[in-house]
């Protein structure tokens, strides 16, 4: 129902350990949750125009193998934990020609509004709650 | 009187040709010329936050050597051109350890508000003109 | 025959301008030039397990307008110049929403050895020299 | 004695919510960590060329507070736990103007040779092992 996002390597992404350096799984992570939204139908982008934040409070990867220029990788982003004040979505990124897994992670985001000050989700956008409560796994 | 600015390779930067990504000389130049301005006594922070903000409507490199993990760069920005409406600026990242000039380059930036709409600077900010006037290359 | 690469914006990729900051450019042009070489059956990741690299001596850029989250892009690499020693390429970007020319670019490249010496293309590859003739720009 | 490392936070570092991307905090602690073995007189790239590689293996990041365009950072990195096989760092980044705590975190390396196989540091690189033991954290 939710295929995974392809991410192709760029090389600008590889560092002289010849494999991508670490800092660039939470932005490929960052692009499968965009991707998550999009294809729920309820953009990020339109979230931040309804004034609605979405900042990282906690970041945590665990790396097995190290990706390489050349690879297509595949991201799958699912949502592991909903509150009206925060959500927690964990990430799993694969090497698309073998399926390994190279890395896995969690962010923990709170909601907030632009100055960042928390808000209740649950209240303020409802239909992005029941949403997003629909896409909790099981 | 305008000392270079000091940076130091950081190890993301760098690719799997073992040298800094062509991407990060723009960023270096960039906080070559947040270094300038600090020193100017005006910073940029300050330049935005009174509502000017300066994008790039251009920009040029050239790479004559590599920069290396564990080489610190030494970047030089001054200004090429000003007029009211944009800035020309000039780059020059030598390695510190030798001398040896890597890269140099040109940004052209136009002076904007935050809608990134074109103003005159010399009207809006006439005192930041006349400073800017004053670091002119001879 | 050579259709465009497309670029979904990363969040990362904005600065407090609201734009995609600008060193991103080249980053997209690099995938952009991996995407053509992988079309035309040659793939960059295979040029470098045959020893050769393509370091960038020189990079251009003009920005017309910003790219924003929630943009798709369309970055079109062509071949613009060829010599045994070096090769020119183009690169447009447009919004795909509505076709609007955002940057436009070149970056110039020496052929190289794996310690960044120059190479003559033509002897040392002949068939992807071949290869890249026959892309050329008319 | 191992005072912070300072990093003057970059405009690229930004991003549409105005505050440094969270993708940025790993590429500082990377730096500190950098500057913590320049300090200690066992320069990173020396250990490099040594043939002996550092990648990490897990990466944990809280953050409390945005950096913004502006500030100054301090990055204090120390050394948590060591064995034979492994490495466990801490990092702590505060805004220098007013010491609030911004984000914390954890990197754990394995050690390995150049193909990213895991060595016995110990055995290995003895004198190595033995400085970094008298950075523990007590």
């Amino acid at each position: 129902m939710k295929p995974d996002t392809e991410i192709i390597v760029r090389y600008a992404e590889t560092d002289q350990m010849k494999v991508v350096h670490h800092s660039v799984y939470p932005v490929w992570f960052e692009a499968a949750r965009t991707d998550y939204m999009e294809k729920a139908g309820y953009p990020y982008a339109r979230i931040e125009k309804e004034g609605i934040l979405l900042p990282l409070s906690r970041l945590e990867c665990s790396f097995m193998e190290g990706a390489k220029y050349g690879d297509t990788i595949l991201v799958k982003a699912s949502i592991k934990k909903l509150s009206p004040v925060r959500i927690e979505i964990n990430y799993k990124a694969h090497r698309k020609s073998d399926g390994v897994l190279l890395a896995e992670g969690v962010t923990v985001h709170a909601w907030t509004d632009e100055n960042l000050k928390i808000i209740n989700l649950k209240k303020q956008a409802p239909d992005l709650y029941k949403l997003l409560e629909s896409g909790l796994e099981k």
